[in-house]
């Protein structure tokens, strides 16, 4: 499971705070942190701290990489703030992320292709978010054949099915699992698959609660990667037995502190 | 989700020591409050705490009745005692269980006839516990075919698809999710699903968190009922939420507590 850190991410206070006082510190500290927890990447996200957003990921790009190795995900719905993440990042990235629009692939795909990163691709499309399993799985089909016109394999794209409040929308959760599997027999190897999670439980009353329990269920059917806080100890510990129970990493008494002790060293 | 309380089993202590005392008071105890915390039947299993299982039975079945309404799970593999404790039944019940051996089911199909039980049948056959998808859904097709040569339709059934512990057969529980998920195309309606819970974490040291994950997995795959233990208040959370995010209870903020109010009265 590749845990992506959601909290670099200026719609939190702390970074918020942080950009507009530009102290690098609390960037840093979460950084070390979510890396130490369990992130294998971590998302990076101006958010509406900004007048400047392009200089504003620059920044936290910079921050971040003085502090950890980790591939970063440059996360903005804006092509000129994304190329100026990119253009900073060390090392590989993850660009987060374009939809199933035409017009938003025609832009992302070629700028994926330019700097060799992944994409996360929302099934959204023209008509907006679908509310069927196969309405996902047709916007995923033709994003997958977009991306091929691009010579962009569909192991470099991260589709997300779009995860929905489940206050607001009961009956989207189900679909999304289903989703979920449909989308590994799109094409082999499949296409990888991402949700923002915390959006399950958007104004919730027990917020971490559904949380985990979105993600083990998600999991059970395929999910491969999702942009969650790793802070979340007991969402890790989760996350840790779903694998388990997946036969993705190997049981031993101590495989939660296993688990913790193999975690990337930030 | 119909929950069968796992705690009435001369197995636990507890239970052993009032069986040899022939104390019904803790026994009515853990009755009254497995259905307060949500249970929907309740399984009694005499465990080897007595060298007169058939009466041991029968007075469980008693001393339970005299405190709840729930149905009853009679759980033994011993043909007369399970006789014995449907004899006792005040209300409907379940035979708890069968396997799909040959034998078996030729004795304990007629018995759920002549008691209109329900009946547990396990995935085993003449060749032990298939360790595939396919084995465990073959058996469940045989259970099924033979039930209707008894004129036992699929809704009396209760296929469990045998959870091993993860520590010894880490590769099963994929598989047994698999399962869940094809018993579901066996028939219209479709059997019910059950599993025994504890059976995944029995000698690991993070057994709740195992079962919990485990159980949110398997409904995520299809699970209707599972034996479980309903005193253990974060798997009842876990379970409540699954329930909630695959849309089979209404959302508010407080489904928590609505769940637990909701839940019958001792």
């Amino acid at each position: 499971m590749l845990i992506i850190g959601e909290r670099i991410n200026g719609m939190f206070k702390d970074v918020k705070k942080a950009i507009r006082n530009q102290d690098k510190g609390p960037i840093q500290d979460l950084a070390r942190r979510q890396v130490e927890a369990g992130a294998s990447m971590l998302d990076i996200n101006v958010g509406t701290a900004s007048a400047n957003p392009k200089e504003t990921m620059v920044w936290l790009v910079e921050a971040t990489q003085e502090v950890v190795d980790v591939p970063l995900s440059i996360d903005s719905p804006n092509l000129e703030v994304v190329r100026a993440g990119l253009e900073a990042c060390k090392g590989s990235a993850l660009i987060n992320s374009t939809t199933g629009k035409q017009e938003h692939l025609e832009k992302f795909l070629p700028l994926a292709k330019e700097f060799d990163a992944s994409l996360i691709a929302l099934t959204i499309d023209e008509e907006g978010v679908p509310s069927t399993t196969e309405g996902r799985v047709d916007i995923a089909m033709r994003i997958l054949a977009t991306a091929m016109e691009y010579d962009i394999m569909p192991d470099k794209l991260y589709i997300d099915p779009i995860v929905l409040p489940v206050n607001v929308a009961q009956d989207q959760p189900a679909k999304v699992f289903e989703a979920l599997s449909q989308f590994q027999m799109l094409s082999d190897p499949p296409p990888h698959s991402v949700v923002g999670l915390s959006n399950a439980s958007q104004r919730c009353l027990e917020r971490p609660l559904i949380n985990r329990i979105y993600l083990v269920m998600a999991m059970a059917h395929g999910l491969d990667s999702a942009i969650l806080d790793p802070l979340d100890k007991d969402l890790m510990d989760a996350m840790i037995t779903a694998e388990i129970l997946l036969n993705k990493s190997i049981y031993s008494d101590s495989y939660l502190q296993a688990y913790r002790m193999s975690a990337a060293p930030a």
